[in-house]
């Protein structure tokens, strides 16, 4: 059996990834057998757990190199023990967040270093990268104002920090996608939901097929 | 004021490392005035959270870089927190465990390699080392007999481990001194307890004079 796909979704809070990933899958079920919807940082028992201290609204005395060490221990977890398994197994996994998540917001946003992050995440999972990355793009305000605006959503640790810190989270996202054009798909996620949808849509047929 | 000194204590359990520093810490405060008792993985809020998810004996599906990770972040934030503030006052820290056990347990027995645990916790808490390390060294099969003879302490996810691994624990502990002999000062754990003591306490006034 051919092995599966990965497939990430990545950018800003209030972007509409989490909504769209549900729609995309729904179709993608059409298409084929097994799909794998997961998200991080979670997606396990001990996953979900490290998850809980990371967005604990209450730790904001975490500092970043934590920070940076909890996502890495999430993600190698959630990857030998749920990833790995399921693309072995031919699965098209579905992941909300991965690895950019954290060259973004911990490499880039936070000042770490994008290679010093990475080089901790190939502690945590080797040397694997996404089949196709899926990146919302839209401006900082735009995403904070529609989670502001979201009542049901509970806001954590990470919504709390400022307009720049976002922006800087936009511009390591956009670093990243310039040097991995092959892998990244960048989508205007700065327009209706249905359209974005349709823009998700075609861009992942032509990678797949 | 002078900066104070971080004294580790290692070992594998079983070998009187908490009850033994719990005395010298007694008789240190007869000659310091600041001295602060903590321990790894855990010593603040965020750490003793992550501490749970580590010696959790349910989560035997933990891998070793998932372990490796998450004590690296415990150790980041318990010593940016509590560790180098104590420090910078002066005080004489005595911490029960440190960066030596990840490199035993994780770097050696679990075989991600020595150099490669050093790399994460480089980015954790970058080239900081104890002044004083004292080893507190036995024959795994003595250390195992006590705590299971112990019926007040509760097994945790590490104690399940079998003889053989606490073997290879032992060899990474005396590899480590071996290399650092300034630093670490083994002690003979296979005695008297009072003896154990003894020899910890001179072993501190030397390094400490």
């Amino acid at each position: 059996m051919l092995d599966g796909k990965l497939i990430t979704f990545e950018g800003p809070e209030g972007a509409g990834k989490t909504t769209v990933l549900a729609i995309i899958a729904q179709r993608l079920k059409e298409k084929y057998k097994a799909i794998l919807v997961t998200r991080e940082p979670g997606g396990i028992t001990i996953s979900e757990k490290i998850r809980d201290i990371i967005l604990n609204p209450d730790h904001i005395e975490m500092n970043e190199h934590t920070e940076a060490l909890l996502y890495a221990a999430a993600r190698s977890q959630h990857y030998f023990e749920k990833i790995e398994p399921s693309l072995k197994e031919g699965t098209l996994v579905l992941c909300d967040r991965f690895i950019d998540s954290s060259l973004a917001y911990q490499g880039y946003a936070r000042g770490l270093g994008i290679d010093n992050v990475r080089k901790i995440n190939s502690f945590a999972i080797g040397d694997k990268l996404p089949d196709i990355t899926i990146l919302f793009d839209l401006p900082p305000e735009i995403g904070l104002s529609r989670i502001t605006a979201n009542q049901e959503r509970e806001n954590n640790r990470l919504d709390q920090e400022h307009l720049a810190f976002h922006q800087k989270v936009r511009e390591g996202y956009l670093q990243l996608a310039s040097k991995d054009k092959e892998r990244i798909v960048i989508i205007d996620a700065n327009q209706e939901i249905t359209k974005v949808v349709e823009d998700v849509w075609q861009a992942l047929l032509k990678k797949l097929i």
